[in-house]
Parts: C-alpha cells; sequence; structure tokens
C-alpha cells in the first residue's frame, strides 16, 4: 500500500505518557500497512544527541534535530514518530513549518499528579536539585498553541488515547479508515472534529 | 515505481570530488525514477553535527549519526547518497554493518595533486597550523580495504566517474539498467565486474 508520510510529534512533561503512546501509535500504524520510524527518547540520545545537554540552546538544537530527521521521512513517505519534552513553542512551531505534514499530540498532566508518581524518581532529583534545568521544575514548558490532539493521561485511558489520536490520523486522512468506529462514543468524535474544525482541517 | 533503498557513501579527502560526484548521482538517480536524499557537508554540518569538531570521538560520531540517518531512509526505500570525508576504516565498516545495503565509492586522489589545486585554501591554512587536526595533513585517512567503486578524481572525467558508479549499481541489481551501455569501454566494463567478484557479489 503506499500512503503519504507525516510525522506525529508527542510532546509533554516527564512522565506524562509520551513514550507509552508513541509506541502503542507504532503499533497500529504498523497494523495499518503504514512504514513507520519511532524516535524516542533513547533512539535520540544514543544517535543524534550526543554532546548536547539541557540549555536553551541544547536543547533546541536537539529539537530542531529531531524535526530534521523526521523531515526526511515524511518526505519519502514513511510517518515518523517522535516523542520528546520540545518544551518550547517557538521551537515546536519551527519543525510544524518545515514538515507540514505534522500531527502534535500534547500529552497533558497536571504537574502534581506528575510529581506524586515519580515513577523515574526525577521529579524528586529536580527538587533537591540534583538534576538541573528539569522541565516543569526549574526549566519551562510552554504549552501547545495549536495541538492536533490533546490526551489527559491522569483522566484518560491508554486505550482512549491511542482510539482519539487514531481517530484524528483518519479524519484529516492520513490514516485509511477502518473499524465501525464502536471505541469512540459520539461524544469523543464530537470533540475530536470539534478540534479539527476548529484548526481548520475540515 | 518501487525499488528498495540502498546507501551510497562517498569518502576521500578534502577535494577528493565527493561533493560534485554526489550532486551528479542524486541527478542520475532521480532521472531513474528513485527517491534520494543527499546527506552532504552543508546538510550535515547545519542539521545533525551542530556541536561537533574534528577529535576522532566527534568525527566518528558524526559518521555513525550520518550513518543512523542513512539507515532510516534505506531501509524505508529510499537512496540516502552521503559526502563525507569518513576518515576511518572501523567506523566506515560498522555503517556498512548497519545498513547492509551500502555501497562505498573511494574517491582516490593523491594528496599532492590536491594541495597543489587547493580551491579552498584549505590545505595551505593546515600546513600553516591554522587548521587543525585536517585529515591528510594533521590527521590520518584510511584508505578503504572493500569499497565497491574506486574512482580516480584525478585521472578520470567527472562524466567517466558518474558512469562508472551508476553501471556498478546496475549489476548489483539497485538500480534499473537503462541504456545500451554505450558509455562504458569493454575494458571499464570488465574493472567493474572484476572488483565486484572480488567482492563477491557476483
Amino acid at each position: 500500500m503506499m500512503t503519504q508520510g507525516f510525522t506525529l510529534w508527542f510532546t509533554g512533561l516527564s512522565g506524562s505518557g509520551k513514550t507509552t503512546l508513541s509506541r502503542e501509535m507504532e503499533g497500529v500504524l504498523l497494523e495499518r500497512g503504514m512504514k513507520v520510524e519511532l524516535l524516542d527518547g533513547d533512539v535520540v540520545r544514543t544517535n543524534l544527541s550526543k554532546g548536547l545537554g539541557f540549555s536553551k540552546g541544547d536543547r533546541d538544537t536537539n529539537i530542531l534535530r529531531i524535526g530534521f530527521v523526521c523531515n526526511l521521512l515524511t518526505r519519502n513517505d514513511v510517518v515518523a514518530i517522535a516523542a520528546a519534552i520540545s518544551p518550547y513553542e517557538e521551537i515546536r512551531q519551527k519543525n510544524r513549518q518545515l514538515i507540514g505534514r505534522y500531527v502534535e499530540v500534547y500529552c497533558k498532566c497536571p504537574l502534581d499528579i506528575l510529581e506524586e508518581r515519580d515513577v523515574k524518581g526525577l521529579y524528586k532529583k529536580a527538587r533537591l536539585g540534583e538534576i538541573k534545568n528539569f522541565t516543569g521544575v526549574s526549566d519551562p514548558y510552554e504549552e501547545p498553541s495549536n495541538p492536533e490532539v490533546i490526551v489527559e493521561t491522569d483522566k484518560e485511558t491508554v486505550e482512549q488515547c491511542v482510539a482519539k489520536i487514531t481517530r484524528t490520523l483518519e479524519l484529516l486522512g492520513y490514516i485509511p479508515v477502518i473499524g465501525n468506529g464502536a471505541e469512540y462514543s459520539a461524544e469523543e468524535e464530537e470533540e475530536i472534529k470539534r478540534r479539527l474544525k476548529a484548526l481548520g482541517y475540515i
């Protein structure tokens, strides 16, 4: 099957569900016969970002570099999935401009819940000053101004989030429509359409 | 047309013709209907290598990083063309292993001829010590041990080099065969086949 590429970009605080959802979406898209490359934290740190730190400049370089690679893939009919905190709106917008077929998923979760869970113990270390420039604690996170999808990962299940992202991609015409929509309530479908209308897509 | 990807990797000293030949080959492959991405010096410096210097470690990181991106493209049916001095055999071999469908073109030209031409004035600066770690002058260049193509850019014209690379790709089965072979002498054809036989391809 020949399909056009696009970039599915996950942004959000550490622990907000980017990696989990990006892996789930990789599976969904592979099942639909797409070519998919997942650029998640580990892949990027090992292969693209070695030598970069967490200053504003280095973070920007990192995010633009991931965007560059996503663009190479996207324009060659591959779906690129990126999962990166990507805290700065200006830089995300630069990638959006570059890539064109760019779908932003904002993994939204209140900071106090992330700190309470603190699966990796990173927030605690950040509060103690053992990690510097930690997004949300000692470094800013700018909320996306026009994400194609917002998933509230403290309220929605993984399945719900995946369904919402998938349905958005279907409505954008980026992936083939399958199934009978039974996974979504009429209400959820309405919410997705409202957002895409507001962004001028449909 | 659906074709499989591969990586065409140009290695050689500064001024040996990598950029010229990589651009020519980009044109040839686009004409044959392939998807092509050219990762040449400028593209790489701007988008992938910012922050890296010319130490052994940084050079290796740079070449492996380009190889990582070439591999992403190659396994998604794109032809990736890289033009990079890539002086170390071990690192080139790592990329070869990773990528699999990897065709190495060694742009061979004696150092004294490159120094005499010195189009960009870099060799002079390197001799004066104004540029440190300059490959061929103050940093090593390890000749490739098993390149698919050797072009002697002080003796062969651009057209001859392009014909030799193109014919090699045809014989490898990586690009469709077109034309009547009139561009190559029987002798040149024999040379190409001898090399591919020695490497175990045919």
